[in-house]
């Protein structure tokens, strides 16, 4: 089932729905790695092309990987083998299409509604019924996916919705929620 | 729908069973805030009995609240408006049973099945059926709620799962996704 994910540092938006780079946070790593692994995601692509950034990144990785950390909590080990880093959402699709001999679905996130939406139903439905496509869930940061980026995806997923309106939810949750309407068992 | 969640930082333990006090996470309050927003919680209690800890805590919030950040970001204000932080459990449930002169049903949540568990269907029922019953989820941090405090509550839900057996998430996708099996609309 080969499913992954991508977080976006380039480009997304910022308040004033400008194009901007956001920095990489440690605890995304760990959130994002720890639910993939929990729903049996097979790639998590953090994807930021400044090289700073991508030495941060590398230098945390071999703490937990190879370092004192692997050792302490092997299970944070388990979840980071899975973590990619790459400049580009090019480079993921390149890296994923070379590895399944097909163009992945680029499936897109918001918190706000978009008009090429498929349902969490429906999306659950396509990876059981094709469990051979490769599908890549698209999660920005910041304020969000820049639009630049935006029209080179397929389709996006409906916002998730509580009882209200209210959904400014972080992505480490967004992550989590998700998968768990992709992929999550007995959530009744 | 009095719903609330507790993040509770001692008593917890630590990867060897031993009874830890865990440091506050500037990130937990925010994500717990904005997925308790997004699912219509009424409050979020963080529990600390350290008063250093608890200063911490009063400072980030004010920043939120009424500083500089209250202006730049009033969606953070709108969410942590709901977060108190006390001592102790005990505060939470007498606070609790104040205002709704009734004890809470205290929910305890564990990645390890517990003995005495109620299911993810079945707590939505019973959270849509008594509307006025006022519940709290309790939420452990570190490697989750030490026994002493387990004993204390009513009932367990039963772990979050996914296509396997690896769950180790982090609190912040499981306050989300345990929100979200209890209160989302549209999960199909």
């Amino acid at each position: 089932m080969p499913l992954h994910i991508a977080l976006v540092h380039f480009p997304t938006v910022n308040k004033a729905g400008d194009a901007v780079c956001t920095s990489v946070t440690n605890l995304d790593m760990h959130d994002l790695s720890r639910a993939a692994t929990t729903y049996g995601v097979e790639g998590i692509w953090i994807v930021h092309p400044y090289e700073p950034q991508q030495r941060f990144l590398a230098r945390v990785l071999r703490h937990w990987r190879d370092g004192w950390g692997a050792a302490y909590n092997p299970t944070r080990k388990e979840a980071l083998a899975r973590l990619e880093q790459v400049a580009s959402l090019d480079d993921v699709v390149s890296r994923m299409s070379a590895d399944s001999q097909a163009r992945p679905l680029l499936v897109g996130t918001s918190a706000r509604p978009a008009p090429n939406r498929i349902s969490y139903g429906d999306l659950r439905h396509r990876l059981e019924s094709n469990p051979d496509e490769p599908v890549l869930l698209v999660f920005g940061t910041g304020w969000g996916l820049h639009p630049d980026l935006l029209v080179d995806l397929d389709i996006m997923l409906d916002p998730i919705k509580g009882p209200g309106d209210w959904n400014h939810l972080s992505v480490r949750a967004a992550v989590g929620i998700i998968l768990d309407r992709l992929r999550g068992s007995d959530r009744g």
